[in-house]
């Protein structure tokens, strides 16, 4: 425990992170560098700085991270319609990487030989961290004090502060009982009463959406714009990637949109039980598809369906910083050059409906599609011979006596 | 055109398979057998029987399917969960097989040697049909008018109607401008406006829903039960498969949900513009996610994740009746033996949310997935190893100079 | 059949193609192109220019497509590891593509609106040829004379060619029983006894291998270099893609290696027996997998595996100009950046055997893969809880009275 | 280290695991059960029972398990034509599962708390054996002595033999410089100069098959009776499972036929290099794919290939006793109904061709594929639609402007 000189800590200005910041330097005689990214989480992250400086930190990294995080992070994720498990939209999982890469970075530039982070040995984000950590300079040293210590409880962390003179902040009201994440993609919850499946979370967990019940009864039309499969700007108005993230998550969240409860399988083993608010996210994944309804070809769009579930897969396991999510990445980015075009949606009480879709590169061709006469576009007397020789390999099976049906 | 004796027509009553009933019998010279199918369209089938004897019909099959259609159909698929392109739920491509499965079976009963269907020749219900004939008896005769003729237009069939003394029903109001498919599972619209994939579809086109808008301000809960993947039972009274769509499709559809609104890609190479209403469908594709959400493994779920395009493209496209969709089958099957138990479910305004799971097969662990202290069910420094070994080939990779972020 | 004003023909200056130019020109009243392309297939092509003349052809277009066929089309193909239904690589398939585009391109030069072919209707290469063409040019005629005339039979052939004055070679011996076709990757068989999947094809089938039985007695050792996955270099020796099949098979041909036989699945639906002959190919695809060996990354290495038999089974129905083949060739040349080195082998009497791999982007680390002391490059308590995770999920099924064997 | 009472160590009578036994019992002070099993390694088994004896064992087992290893585990997976990285026929990983199997069921029956193995920190091995342990026995304690002692060398080894008295036999010659593994499927080397994957293996490590080189002059031609995907006789003389494989070693194995030499990725992260031996399993792999070649449809063959990398990722990692693998083999088993009949083969100098195959189920219809008129079995004219469908979503892409050709 001893070979440590400097540790660059993933630091957020809460207490768990302030007690591992005195902690490092003391367990391991090293000197500390903390790290605070604004990945839109809501929260000012400046005030990170005089709490580092409280705790006798020298070296200290603020960054506002969010039009990187949203631009080569959150979009190119959109691109593959990535989805976990069908319902959940990686909204921890995608900043893991990032906060990694920095992590990485300042460790270079300040002659670090270590990382820490307050994840604990329970969940998915310390694989995340440390998967990241470790491609990007195979040599690092991480430290996960919550895999070492032995303050494994709140009154041992007071405890703790209370000896190291950590000055704890007195939140108004109780403290929640949730474990929480948040970033421009979403706001997570785990824990409390959360730990059984079969209980509704209560109303007051959610922060950052409204009710259904309690959204607006007249619903709100956007329209957004796509370039390439991205989003380039909402209702006319070109935005930058962060910037559609805001203001997504502003009108989406005012009526009641984005709002998940599962039971998910962690990387590590067990299942757990997260809710989520993904405002923006839930527009986009409907958005993104809806665009690529009519500007994309059906079996490139199979085949990235085909795709997805191990996309996603990458994506919650850590896995961003690996050849394999790379190639896959390749694979999609390749379909999206010209799924670019209009969508428009109503957002209702909870509900994201498309009402239209519309692009310059549609392939839907309503010369043909018509129920009405084509004037000859399509031909239908082709349909028999695509049939017949569809079923030859069946026709030959059935008719030397094989049973067809279910048996 | 003049070897078939007998013909075996997929005949609804309506006006077109009533032209067809008459044109087969004069161009074929050959008899016809109806057959008509309640699969819970919604529509009375016994009137079929009186317009096929109007037709000089002799054979007439009527069969109320809904039992079998809902138990051997529509449930192993939602074990599934199969969606197609992300939005479909197949409530017509579904229903396909076990028409060809009813046809052929009638052809074999009664002698004929060929079957005859209504669809078009621009769509995917002529393959579906047909693919399901030719697998089930391979030397089958399929007649396919809509691809011979040229009855091509409205009025040509009303005229093929006055000189054949075929009797039109004058429904009130104006004509339906769209083209509509219902069953158990859904309703289906195509046509008309919806053919400008940017308009948005009028209110009084949908049938089988309210609009969220006009859903009740009060949410309803209900509670499904599951036993090895299928629903057995809601709010703890048992009820047969054909009974649990029924049910579900009044609560849901009361409940303003299951509206879809998407482009497609046909099986026959063309994008189409579809609105469905899946009310049942659409909460059983989330319940069914949320009870294999605590009852099935992880990998498991990731596999079949992986499976399901590919099946429900199968599905889609009419290979119901095919080795490979059996092989698929067999395999989903085979995870679904302990997904058994209860999913808690509010429908609001369009919104179904699953607000609760319980199952004594529940591979969910509290003691495990506690955010509390867990007594030693879990240890933590099995995660450094964990990751450690993960990332071996990622820090051999990057200790070898290999560029590991993007390019 | 007579809208056609110019057609451009594949044409190789045999019998059949002499015959369809004729038959063209007759039946459709129009002009004829005559395109022949050297692809390797080791005969001369120039002699087809006098027989187009002959023909009264006015457009000849004679093309060395040799390194453009090994370099953009057999190389990027052997990167996938390509093999069709675990054994054949593709020779015919991957020839196709090429031909198509050229076929349009002069098309576009000549202002042509037709192109035509001599394959059959029952064969793959019909499908290859017009998708590749319908792709390029999407309002281009296609006339395939086998799906049209009565010409069925040698007989009517040669009467045709009496009757129109067209010069039938005499060959020397009997005509091969074979329906044939060669390029630089392979050479194929069909038809004859052949068509008896349970007889073995005759030692003097074979033309461009010796048997096993006759090949030297001693074993040949070659060195491949490649670089980005693409063979560069023979025994040090630099060399072009199509120099690297023209060594290859001469070499590997005569040591007995690359001969197939197979019942194969044809993309029309019927299953058709196929006798190859592909020595480089078959050198390659064992080669090409033992740089990837110690180069390519385990998870980018599966999931090529993973995507492979999709990518053959694209190639082998003539998807090559289409939107998911080019995809999953983004995702596959993402992956060959590092994939240089050497690979040493043995060819005897049929076999290939790998011998040896060295590369400077290796990925083989002695230190820590050795059964000897590693010094502490691995830490072998990793391990523990690499399993105890890995095995969590598996665990709590088993601990809550899951049957974990086989049923 | 102390609250194991009794454990049941999987013992192979050699050095290495007559060591661990008597360390377990003095560093866990517990009582050691062991396990011996024939899996068809070629060595006796009964010599196990006097050295367990002189090591004061008082519970001994020692089983015949070849021939449950060949039917539910050998045949199974080469039912899946199961290959791991193009090369590798999992010939250690199978017999793995089995290991476990027996361990566990000896634990319960002994009332034994732990199991033990001879395999290192650095292998595949520990992995699969401990993932089997867990999941039949989810509270089993595991020791894995390699992982914990610091008996790392030859010497140290040696060294506690003397201390403990344990007999150390005298082999003859010098001791091989291969770790080495066998059993009915093949053997295994590992280690020696194989540690530099540009090194050829010397001739004499070969201990299985003669070189081609040596192999008789005349091919041997064998024929292979397959029922429902496994073979049940050879020449006509019905066989077990294991007798299946002891003869086709020695068949194959006289013939030169079985050696691979591979780089291959281990689950625990490197890349190792092995040689292998796997006679039977060579002539199995090519025998059943043909076999399969004329008896089993095209797309539930394709749908296997698109599988088969999984589910061999899944025997190598130890995932046998798993959900997953347990749906994969569902669906692999539900495609060998057809899979009977006769596959003819000729074995020469490492060489194994498949020269014939016929089948009761063979959907190989002459009549259909015969390049001679063909009565009708199949109409030509069906391709053109065929052809135009498939092609129409190239073609309404390649209208619209889009480029088709690569970039």
């Amino acid at each position: 425990m001893s070979d440590v000189k400097k540790v660059v800590l993933a630091y957020s200005g809460g207490l768990d992170t302030s007690v591992i910041a005195k902690w490092l330097s003391e367990e391991y005689n090293c000197e500390v560098v903390t790290f605070t990214a604004d990945l839109g989480q809501g929260e000012e992250v400046e005030p990170a700085r005089a709490k580092a400086e409280a705790l006798g930190i020298k070296e200290i990294y603020i960054d506002d991270l969010r039009e990187e995080f949203a631009r080569d992070f959150v979009f190119p994720m959109f691109r593959a319609n990535a989805i976990y498990e069908g319902e959940y939209l990686l909204g921890t999982s995608i900043a893991r990487p990032l906060i990694s890469k920095r992590l990485i970075e300042i460790a270079n530039e300040t002659g670090a030989d270590a990382i820490a982070h307050g994840a604990t040995g329970k969940g998915n984000d310390q694989v995340r961290f440390e998967l990241g950590a470790y491609a990007l300079k195979p040599g690092v040293k991480v430290i996960a004090p919550w895999r070492e210590w032995d303050l494994n409880s709140r009154e041992k962390l007071m405890a703790y502060c209370e000896q190291h003179n950590i000055a704890v902040e007195q939140k108004k009201g109780k403290k929640s009982p949730y474990s929480m994440d948040a970033n421009l993609l979403h706001i997570s919850y785990e824990g409390g009463i959360l730990e059984d499946p079969y209980a509704e979370p209560e109303e007051d967990m959610w922060l950052w959406t409204v009710s259904p019940e309690n959204a607006p009864d007249e619903p709100t039309y956007i329209e957004l714009t796509y370039e390439k499969g991205d989003v380039v700007a909402i209702d006319g108005v070109a935005k930058t990637p962060a910037e559609v993230m805001i203001e997504l998550n502003k009108i989406a969240g005012a009526n009641g949109i984005g709002r998940a409860d599962i039971v998910e399988n962690r990387y590590v083993g067990m299942k757990s039980r997260g809710c989520y608010e993904t405002p923006a996210g839930t527009v986009l994944i409907r958005a993104h598809r809806a665009i690529e309804s009519i500007t994309l070809d059906r079996d490139a769009a199979h085949t990235k369906d085909e795709l997805m579930p191990k996309y996603a897969e990458l994506v919650y396991n850590g896995y961003w910083w690996s050849p394999e999510r790379k190639m896959l990445q390749a694979a999609i980015d390749a379909t999206q050059e010209y799924v670019s075009g209009n969508v428009r949606l109503k957002l209702y009480k909870g509900n994201v409906v498309v009402v239209g879709r519309k692009s310059e590169n549609s392939l839907f061709d309503e010369s043909i599609a018509t129920f009405e006469d084509d004037a000859g576009a399509y031909n239908q007397k082709d349909a028999e011979g695509f049939i017949r020789l569809n079923s030859l390999r069946l026709r030959i099976a059935s008719s030397k006596g094989r049973n067809m049906l279910d048996d």
